[in-house]
């Protein structure tokens, strides 16, 4: 799985931060600190840490990932990273 | 047909994906279960397939695409990818 | 003119696409297959094509162009190429 | 100064084009025929001249700045360019 | 501490600029002129400095962290920077 998509909403400088859809790779969110929730509303689940997301970009830095690109939308920023397979 | 376009709206861990315009290469979109649908209200066609946009460019990757950028337009974030002509 | 910039509103899966404002090179808007239009209510003219997107970047491709950055402004995505002056 | 940042307002193919903040090099600024103005209502200065991006970024290039990336903000697009120091 | 994300509100050529969150490297925050701050209103503290985001990127630039990728959300711009660890 070597893409891993980064989110956060509206602060930079603060979580929480969403690290991946309910199919991530479980060991990689644990070495993260996110867990699986449901947020009231919502009909799916995704992970999330309460780290700002420099923490998660510097984390996922020392797992060999490194940022691909950035996007907006809305008040979301996403990052792209890429680790190639073993 | 060196670059494709991918995209999601408002939510980055959950489906649908949008994988291409009515021209896009059947074979590719077959590939990544994407089905051409004209969603009410549109004049045209495009493929869609259920899975999160991650899944997505996971699959790509290993057909040989390279993310390039990514872009947030409005509440919808869109992928550039390429892979040389072969 | 080694930069060329090209943008589409709101949908990605149809056209029209818009390939140069009005100092763009003519040869190469011709091989784009787009016309120097000035829609209602401008003070100035671009060049317009009626293909999505995908299909001038990989009409680019094919003249040396390579996709530099995106960029979502708004309802409007806008790809920067580049191609080093012969 | 290594980094410069361009920026246009709604329209690509449609100058006036921002070129910089009241310290940008002037030597830079008067080559892209930038002047220093300040707009009613606004605290600060900044350097603006009548091209279309599209000519900024050209003659940035030939003064040896590549695009390192884009990004849009509002209705606003920003390209951040990048030259080493002598 | 590899990453480094930079924002700032609104204008780009003009401060302040958002540095770092509470947990940034303090002497990069120093020599960047940027002060721990509390915004009324907020939980949360960030690093800001009065120099608009050109100065910062170029301070940074000398620090040895280049510009990974840039993105607009809402009227912010954020850019990441990238330094590989000693």
């Amino acid at each position: 799985m070597p893409y891993v998509l980064i989110s956060t909403q509206i602060r930079l400088t603060s979580g929480p931060t969403c690290c991946g859809d309910k199919d991530a790779d479980p060991k990689l969110m644990a070495r993260l600190d996110a867990k699986l929730v449901k947020e009231f509303g919502n009909s799916f689940e995704e992970y999330r840490c309460d780290d700002p997301p420099r923490l998660v970009l510097n984390k996922l830095e020392k797992e060999g990932y490194r940022i691909v690109s950035s996007a907006g939308i809305g008040q979301t920023i996403v990052w792209t990273l890429y680790k190639p397979d073993d």
